[in-house]
């Protein structure tokens, strides 16, 4: 296994899965977008809301400049084309909904674990690191669903932020044990993917804390 | 009074008065998101949002860095348990609800005074100064309600920022009488809090400016 | 032309159509929020949101500090001025909306060759200068849409981001062939505003990029 790490190295696997991730996200946005009566960059502009808004808001909290994004400019041209192909053949995405949930799966755990990797590589505090895996991996999605005038739906029902704070949490714990970083990414990533993938399956919801009334008798 | 200024040191006052502040806004947040059926940690992360978001602007604004509430954990932490009891004990809040006025009077109050007061440690201009104010106070309700696909209230017909303008430019009158620091504060904030409780006693609306049409005759 | 331009500095004519345009943009959010309800200073907020939201983004994101708005203090009270005499002659305003379309075609001309040149000039890649021509010229509209609780016209329609793009392109094309600034400039302003307002003069949309599903027969 440690054999294979040197030539699947793990920022370049991470790297990838964020890829994976800007693409679900771009196709989600742009699909929501068509819907909305949006043209062809409001399609594109809303892709790139969702896709890289989260990891801009991070940024730009930990005074992090450049903003990635313009660091590396394949993620503007990755979220362009899959928006693109997204509207040129918009009347088949309905059959990929069940993909788009596991690629989505992919971006949120991608997206989870550079943001708290780069926020624990600024000196944040771990708490602080955690809320900006959650913010990373769903800021972007919640900016989308508020342009489009959507109440989001990652704060109402899903196991979403659940499972990034799940997984970062358990970097955390491996990181006090003092793993080296590619074990910890990895279990993070498959943690989160695997948990989110669970609630997608069994159809899994946060119960609610609320204390019934006393019944009236 | 100065000698019990000794004791009750007026940054200690304010620090607990914007906490008070805190309170409220996560309080206000969660029992808007249960009403959307947002789930343990959606309301958690709009209780944020609406507690932190207006500070968190003005920082970014002023490129202060680090954000107040990275550097003072206690923001975080209150938060949480505040929107965690909250959501236990959902069905009685309605019984609250002149408490929270109240309460979120003295956090206009609080975070109108921390906002001026950064602002302008900042070398900003007065005018900024007070816009500043205006922003720490409100800028988090709105935030609040527009990912809750709210309209918000307070730009709409609540004496909150007039409130917030009128203490903050009391306290640019005093401060160029060179008044010393704790009596321009606690003027503005008693005046801020006292104009806003009025405003809610007396249901005070700003009059429209509308020039009437002449009638038809 | 050139003798003429040494009276007329183009920048001094950047200033002038950039004012245009914010007046233009306190004027459509001010009529927006009046009908929402909206009150004095609600209006006036969101009249900021909209005129100089979009700018704020674009510092954010490059890094550039103090804000625009902070540094010239006219932008404030000329938004401030042009809210209140909107709010005063609030029902004459329907007569004005051609008006406000020419006026707005200006501020986008205005905003987006603003946004090319400053992120042109803190070294940002040609894409990221059209991104941040486009940001400009659209995100205050959009924050202002969000605000009030409407779906942005702008990503829905409109020929609005096309023209900003378009503009641009040609800006960069011309600097690809050493032309001085004040012809790139001018170019870029003439073209967007010519775009916009042939677009709002013959009712052009921008055509759907979806592949037609093959009849079934």
């Amino acid at each position: 296994m440690i054999a294979l790490m040197e030539y699947v190295r793990p920022d370049v696997m991470i790297y990838l899965l964020d890829m994976v991730g800007v693409v679900a996200c771009a196709i989600a946005a742009t699909t929501l977008a068509m819907h909305k009566q949006f043209d062809f960059f409001g399609c594109i502009l809303v892709s790139m809301v969702n896709a890289i808004g989260g990891g801009t808001l991070r940024d730009v909290m930990l005074d992090r400049h450049p903003l990635f994004w313009m660091q590396d400019l394949n993620y503007l041209l990755v979220i362009t084309v899959a928006s693109l192909l997204c509207q040129m053949f918009f009347h088949k995405i309905g059959r990929i909904d069940n993909a788009l949930k596991f690629f989505d799966a992919i971006g949120l755990a991608a997206f989870s674990v550079i943001g708290l990797t780069v926020a624990l590589s600024f000196e944040a505090h771990p708490l602080i690191a955690v809320m900006m895996a959650v913010l990373t991996s769903i800021a972007g999605g919640i900016m989308r669903d508020m342009i489009c005038n959507e109440i989001p739906m990652v704060l109402q029902k899903e196991i979403y932020i659940s499972a990034s704070i799940f997984g970062s949490a358990l970097y955390l714990g491996l990181a006090h044990f003092a793993v080296i970083d590619w074990i910890k990414e990895t279990v993070a990533l498959i943690s989160i993917f695997g948990v989110r993938m669970l609630a997608v399956k069994f159809d899994w919801h946060l119960p609610s804390i609320q204390l019934k009334k006393p019944s009236a008798n």
